[in-house]
Formats: structure tokens, C-alpha cells, sequence
């Protein structure tokens, strides 16, 4: 027997509406690239978007299902692309701006993106690729200086297109299954895949990672989104900070070190997010120079690759400023995990509380999650049993866009992560690896990240990366890829090995290492394991 | 286009699963009708879920749609009944135990339930009807003492059917449109009306209430459901609790002020919900005996009734203990909104920061409000302009169980709560009274609520009651009804008509007086105006 509830479809018109109705007066705040600030209301913000929805419909002929590109900084304008796109139905695909110039030529023809809304200061980029673009018809200029020209056809400008447009505008209705938004994987493995969200999984995370256990975000907040508007829909936080009231606070391309910190300290910021890699800078530089007064600044959420031990200590030490790990994927919407400690860990030891933190996490409710072993059976909660991640729930893909291909999901119809991990008798989700990063040595796994983990806690190593090599007798051995703190010193290979062998049986430990001044990354600032083993794996030693 | 997330339906079900693998640990404990304490976990509740589901599908012959009724105080058997009833397709409908046989056997009746699971203590009740009841096939008895006898006929036992049944079930696939729950109205103005809750609504309603802005749940919180199981699904808290990892604790039939404060006090309860009658008697004990040392209580959440700016001071200030008034109907689930400060109320006196706290406050994400003035629009949000609130929303119903009677419902699709509100600039709503209970004197309405606050403010008073009475010059008159707290004194009309005089129009102030030892309440607890209506509206002065 059906319920008697009315159909309230959850969409991201909801929540612009929902922000416009309960939390008018509160703040989106740019740092724009050209350094000016710019601050207005979600009231604002919702007057914009009926006019950016007259302006998509009227003049540029953007219909149901249409796939509009953003190519751009985090700022209000980009806020405003994110609800005004799937308000009329169309579709947001936020595309990277950081991928090679033919991942991005690939990504646009692929999508069929129909207009491109860019920033005047990644024009450029946009340029190099623009007679491959199959599909585009305007390129839409935001944020362009006074003199501003473009080898761009078909281009016109944000502004003049609002400026004067009625503030009216009646919304469509949408089912909440139809498509929001979509993003690419960064493809470290191959071509980039499309991932589209709908209307229901987009308001569903956002509003669950809202809640007290996840990022707990309330109208007190005033919240700094650092993860870039073109990675996973920001993490869900331009829909968030609607549904929970919370200022907002955009730095654009302001992401150095000193940028953000002079922005957390000048709007009095209280939670932000971002990878580690950009709170490793932040914690440096606060070592550095300590800001004053203390920031206002209580937690960073951090996702992306793992947060390290010494950066949780550091921060909660030197700057009283929490740490929470969260774990997810473009596949996960992307938040599918969070670490944070619960009333029986009280009595742990720091260290110990820290360990614990340092883990991915609990599932959020709307997520479920298990580790299939080398069997194909679901392991144990041991906080020992490794085996691959596999997750099913409210936000997953349950495919990618314009394939067949089902490699990434099982029989039974889970997503599978390509994620090692375990999971603990409380439920703490712990990744140990990548499934290819997995090293299998005589028949044993070895973990590249513990063996990371560990020589990065070496006092002359600033970075390491470990890959598999060939090798014939034990069909793969590692490799340890090393950027030393001091770039002229020379430390032996014994000193590694002795090193390691206090955590590490004899057969896991590497019989190579190779010194280089950089590790290559991806464009989201992970180890590219594909060019390290390209560089190193095949005989280049 | 549709986007490509997994179909993951939101049911009671995946959140008993929910709380069985990130929670397993948390507790629900029990304080027992027979003064015992009784305490699990929720992975024992999970399994004694499936053992249910086993008996209800195989011993009972329960089957998708069946209609399951409880009759029960708030205990961990409610709870799996609450989560076990639903999971096998079922609906649980909680009967609320207070209403009279005739309502009582009018509910069980209409509704069809098919098994009805009651408390010895509370047999007798239905006993009285059982004759008239058409369709129980068994009556299952929970928490019987050793010496139990009962004149109805299909008797069972509750720990009988479960003892030695499987833990394994494996729970049917279910829309989440199913239905999953269901109340009936507590009928003030004719028959109860059946509210069919779907297992979505049931999950955005408990989600949603977690987070923050609305009742702010972790899995550090230690929860005391006051509100009844057998009203309006205990607020969801029953679901909420395992959506946040909170521990649990019920009372049962322990609702005097004195049994809740021996258990706020020995549970170390954090958080609490409640109508205000029982909050203003916990606040009167207290007050005359303050427990030592200091409760851990944070937070009360009050709906049903106003929760009244004396008692909030009162609280604020004896015992640093912060009362949340909220909002919400049987047909809402039942929370709709809630009234909490935000930043910029901080510069704020106290006394306006009360008044905006006793104001229902502002609207979750996932529910619209409006106001509608008598002409049929949408009134300014100026705090001043009065109408009938309208509601729609993701748990607001569609329509009542069996009926077609659309007098609830606007044409457009809201439902009509049958309340008088403002809204504020803010966007704080307020209700100032009930449709029906306006007084419409001269062409002019006169809030009944209104007077009632002030009359109560009043240090004579102890309780206050304003209905209209029929007048041949203006229509209507207000008339009050007063318990004074000293029942032997005598107070003139004239010193009530000066004392109001301060703030209502010579026209708004009742020119009759009626002294009485107490006023007519309904089941749950609010005035009983159409009772107060027949003693004294018609000419029985």
C-alpha cells in the first residue's frame, strides 16, 4: 500500500528556494581573481539565478537535458551556475581546468557541451582546443578586464546577458531523477569517464553531509570552500551551505598558502575543506608565521587522499584546529565516509586517537559499504582483512556516461572503488591501497602506501612514492621513488632498509630507490602513479 | 535525462541496517512500567528485527500491506515493533492510548489492524472494546507480569514468539513509497483522521531533524523520548536516533516529573523532547529541589503546545538548561519548523531573544510555508499580517486515510493546517492562533492565544482559557475561562479588564469572567475548546 505523502521532488531548485526562504540574508563572498572582493545574499542569489534561468532559456536556447560546461574559479557567479543550470532542467558539468589539453577537448566533445561558461583568465586554455570542439556554440566570458580579447567565435559576457533580464522567471518542474550535474574522473587510468548526478543524489548528500556526525555545518558557520568548483561538485558545498544557512566564502585562484590564510583570518572562517596537500602548505606557512589574533577557524575536512598523522598532530597541537578525514570519489558524489572519534575512544591515548582519526572512517547513513576479499567473500571486521572496497547507496553511479562497459561493479550491482582497505570492529573503514597499486611479490601483497607512509615518517624524506616493478623470479618487487628534505645530501639504501625492517617483514621491504627532486603528480595533486611507473618501472633506472 | 545514480530506496529499513553497521555499539535502554531497566544495544535490536520479521511473516501471517496496530508505552519492544512492522512490507500503526474506547474502537476498526501488539498494563482498555472489533486476529501481550489473565480471545506473547526464532531474514525489496507508518489525529473537532506515513517521508523527516539548525543529534548525545510511541511515531526519534548513533532512552509509562528527573539524572540524558505540560512540571520539581550535582541535560525540545517565554527564562536561568521550541502536526510527521538564534540576533536583549525563541521559528529544508491572509493571498512577511498557515512539503500528507475529502487542501496543493500565523522579516514563524478558535468580534478578529498569554502572565493566575461566545451585537465576544492560583480568592472582572487593558484594544478584552478549578484538556494534553465551548459558550454561565 502506497503512503499518502505528497510527491515533493528533491531537486536543487528546492534548495535555492529553501536558502531564499529560510536564510535571505546570509553571505556569498568572493575573492575574485583580479584580487577585489565581492560579497551579496542567497536573496541575491536567487534573484541572479531567475535571471541567468531567462537568460539560458530565452537567449541562448538552452533546453531540457542540454549539457552546459563551467570552465572556472570558485566565485559567486560559478554559485550561480550551479543552481541556474539544472533549475531549467539542463545539466552543470563543472569541467577541470587542470587536465592536459587533450583530456579537456576529449571531456567537452564527449559531453556535447552546448555552451561554455569561462573565466576570461582560462580563455586561454579554452583557445589551444576550440577548433576541435565539436558541439559548442557560445562561450560565455565571466570575470573578463576592460581590455579582453579572444580568438573565441560565438563569444558573449555574463554580465551583459543579466544585466536588465526580469527577475521572474517560474521554474519547470523536474522529476528528481533527472540528470544535475556531471563531472569527469581525473582518468589517471586511461580516458577520462563521465559521472552525472541527479537532482535527488545531489540534495541528499548535501543535506546528509550537513549532519552533526559528517561535517556538522550549521547557520552559525561561515564556511571557506577551497576544493575547487570544477573537482566534484565542490564537494557538494555551494548545495550545503543553502541547506544549512552557512555564509560562504569563494577564493577564486586565491589558493596559495598565504591567500587562504589571510582569507580565513579576514572573514573570521570557522570550517573549510580541501586536500591535504593545500593544509600541508596552510599548516607551513602558519609555522612560519603564526597568525594573531588565533583564527576563528575550528575544523578542516579533508578528503581527496589521506590525511597524515603528523598534520592532524601538528594542527590540533600547534593551532588548535581539527582535523576530520573524509574519504570519497567522483563515482561517490562524493562524500561517502567520515573519521571522527566517538565517547568510547575517550579513554584512548593520543596517539592512539589519532590512528583513529587518520582512518577513512564510518559509512554516512545513505552509504553502505564492504570489503570483498581476494575470494570474492565479504571480510571480516578485523581491522585487518584487506580486500576491495566496494559501496552501494543513495549517491553512487550505478554506470558512467555513454558506456556499457560494467568493470567497476559487481554482479550484485556495487560499485567497486578499486580501493584496499579494511574495516574495524567499530566500523572504521581504513584504506590501505589502491587495488593497482597493490604489489604482489612471490604470492604475498604488499601495500605501497604503508611503505609511503613510513618512509615519509623518515627525517630525510620530504616525499615517497613506492611502484611495483617487474621481476622474474618474484614476478613484481617495489620500488621506492625518493625526494630527500636536502636535495645534496646522499643517504644510503642500507639506511632505508634498516629503517623499514622495524615495521616491515624482510620481502616487503624494496630492494631499489631512486632519488628525484620531484614526484610527478596528477592534476588533483595525487601521486601519477601511471608516469612514475612510466619513468621508472621499465629499466630507466 | 535521467542521471545515473544507483535506485537506493530510502526505507525504516536501511536505516535499522544503518545503525546496526556504523552503531552497533550505541545502547537503547529501557525503564520498564514494573520499575526494571532494561538495556542493548543496537545490533541486538537488529537481530531480535529480524527475529520479528520472522514471526510476523510465519507465525502471524502478516503480508505486504497488513495493518499492524501497537498499543504500548515507549520501551525497546515499541522500537523493534517500530522497525520490525515495516521492514516485512507491513504498516505500524500506533494507537494512541489515551483517546476514548469509542475513538479507540473507531480507529482500530477503520483502520483494519490486523494483529494488535499491547501492553499487559494496558489490556484492560482494550478489553472494553475487544467484542467491537472487526478485524484483530491476535492480540500479542508484551511485558506481562507472571500472574497475567485477560478476557481476550487469540492471546500470545511477545518473548514467546521470538525465543529461538531465526536471526536470519532477509528483508523484502520495498518502494520507498510504501507506506510504513500510521496516526491518526487526536480528533478535537470529529472523528480521528488516519495519516498514512511512507518510508521515505519517515526517512527525510528523521534525517533532516538531525542535523544543526533543527534538533542537532551526534553519536555523543544521550536521548530521553519523552513523547509518546503512541504520538505521531514518537517525532521519529525512534528512527532518528539510529540515523545519528545516539543512545536511546525510553521511559514508558515513567512520565512523572519525578521518575524523568531520577532518570535525566542517572542516564546523564543530553537531549530531550516533550510537550510543554510535562517540561513546565520537570521545571516546578526542580525548582523546588534542584538535582544535585547538575544535570547534563543541554537541550529540551518542545512541540504540541507553545512553549511559553516563562518557562524558556525559567530554564535559561535556574538551571543553564536551553529550551527549543518547535513546530509540527500529525500530518506533518510531525516537525516542520523550529526557532533557534542565529548570529546576528546575538546583539539582542534577552527578552527579544526569548520572544524570538517562543516564535515556531523557521521552516526545515524540505518543507514550504506560507501564510494566507482572508483574501486568499500570500501575506507580506512583516511579523504583523495574520492568516491561515499552508504547508507542503516531503512529509506533509497528500490526503487522509480512506477519504476524498479535500477541505484540508488548497486547491494549488498545500495542505491547510488550520493555524493562525505571521511570519517574520526573518522568516520566524508564529503562530498566534487556530482558525477556528479566532474570535471574530465586530468585523474584528481577537486572538484567543493572545489573551490567553497575557491572562496567564497574570500573578493571580495559574491557567487561562479564552473561547468566543455568540453575541447579538457583535457576532462574537471572547469569554475566559480562568483557574486561579489560589482557588480561594476572589478576583474581580475589573482588575483582569484593567491588567489587559495595558495591551489589548478596549474592543479585544473579554467582558466575562468564568472561575473554575481546572481547564477541559484533550488526550494530548492541549485545551480542550470544544469541551470548554459546550460547558460555557451556550448561555451556561
Amino acid at each position: 500500500m502506497e503512503g499518502l505523502i505528497m510527491d515533493y521532488p528533491l531537486t536543487t531548485t528546492t534548495i535555492l528556494e529553501y536558502g531564499n526562504s529560510a536564510f535571505k540574508h546570509k553571505k556569498i563572498i568572493s575573492h575574485l581573481p583580479n584580487g577585489s572582493r565581492h560579497e551579496y545574499t542567497f536573496g541575491d542569489l536567487h534573484k541572479r539565478c531567475k535571471q541567468l534561468a531567462n537568460v539560458l532559456t530565452h537567449k541562448l536556447g538552452v533546453t531540457k537535458g542540454d549539457m552546459i560546461g563551467t570552465f572556472a574559479w570558485n566565485h559567486y557567479q560559478h554559485v550561480e551556475l550551479y543552481y541556474g543550470i539544472p533549475s531549467v532542467g539542463a545539466i552543470c558539468h563543472t569541467i577541470n581546468i587542470r587536465l592536459s589539453s587533450h583530456q579537456t577537448e576529449f571531456i567537452i566533445n564527449h559531453s556535447e557541451d552546448k555552451v561554455i561558461f569561462v573565466d576570461a583568465s582560462l580563455v586561454p586554455l579554452l583557445e589551444k582546443i576550440a577548433g576541435q570542439l565539436e558541439t559548442v556554440e557560445h562561450y560565455v566570458i565571466m570575470n573578463a578586464p576592460e581590455k579582453f580579447s579572444t580568438t573565441l567565435l560565438n563569444v558573449l559576457h555574463y554580465e551583459d546577458l543579466l544585466e536588465g533580464e526580469s527577475e521572474e522567471f517560474e521554474w519547470p518542474t523536474l522529476s528528481e531523477n533527472d540528470a544535475c550535474g556531471m563531472c569527469y574522473t581525473s582518468g589517471t587510468t586511461g580516458l577520462p569517464k563521465g559521472v552525472l548526478y541527479t537532482h535527488r543524489s545531489t540534495y541528499l548528500h548535501a543535506l546528509t553531509i550537513s549532519t552533526p556526525n559528517a561535517a556538522n555545518y550549521d547557520n552559525s558557520d561561515i564556511v571557506l570552500l577551497i576544493v575547487p568548483q570544477f573537482h566534484v561538485m565542490a564537494w557538494g558545498y555551494p548545495y550545503l551551505c543553502l541547506i544549512t544557512g552557512s555564509d560562504m566564502v569563494l577564493p577564486s585562484s586565491n589558493l596559495q598558502p598565504e591567500a587562504i590564510i589571510s582569507i580565513l583570518q579576514e572573514e573570521k572562517i570557522t570550517k573549510a575543506n580541501g586536500v591535504p596537500t593545500i593544509w600541508m602548505g596552510v599548516y607551513e606557512a602558519m609555522k612560519k608565521n603564526p597568525p594573531r589574533p588565533k583564527l576563528a577557524l575550528q575544523e578542516y575536512l579533508v578528503g581527496g587522499s589521506a590525511l597524515t598523522a603528523s598534520l592532524i598532530k601538528g594542527m590540533d597541537d600547534d593551532f588548535g584546529i581539527k582535523g576530520v578525514q573524509a574519504w570519497g570519489m567522483t563515482e561517490t558524489s562524493p562524500l561517502g565516509t567520515v573519521s571522527r572519534l566517538q565517547p568510547h575512544h575517550e579513554k584512548l591515548s593520543t596517539e592512539e586517537k589519532i590512528k583513529i582519526r587518520a582512518k577513512q572512517g564510518i559509512e554516512f547513513p545513505g552509504i553502505e559499504m564492504r570489503v570483498v576479499d581476494n575470494n570474492g567473500k565479504v571480510a571480516e571486521r578485523d581491522g585487518k582483512t584487506m580486500g576491495e572496497l566496494q559501496v552501494k547507496g543513495a549517491w553512487v553511479i550505478k554506470s558512467y556516461f555513454k558506456t556499457n562497459n560494467r568493470d567497476n561493479f559487481t554482479d550484485d550491482g556495487w560499485f567497486r572503488t578499486g580501493d584496499v582497505s579494511t574495516v574495524d570492529s567499530d566500523g572504521y573503514m581504513h584504506i590501505t591501497d589502491r587495488t593497482k597499486d597493490l604489489i604482489k611479490s612471490g604470492g604475498e601483497w604488499i601495500s605501497s602506501v604503508a611503505l609511503e607512509s613510513a618512509l615519509m615518517s623518515h627525517p630525510k624524506v620530504k616525499e615517497a612514492a613506492v611502484i611495483a616493478i617487474p621481476d622474474e623470479k618474484w614476478a613484481e618487487r617495489p620500488l621506492a621513488v625518493i625526494v630527500l628534505t636536502d636535495e645534496d645530501e646522499v643517504v644510503l639504501d642500507a639506511n632505508f632498509k634498516e629503517f623499514l625492517s622495524r615495521d616491515f617483514a624482510n620481502y616487503q621491504i624494496p630492494d631499489n630507490y631512486v632519488f628525484v627532486n620531484q614526484v610527478p603528480r596528477t592534476s588533483v595533486g595525487k601521486f601519477d602513479k601511471k608516469e612514475i611507473r612510466r619513468l621508472y618501472a621499465q629499466g630507466e633506472l
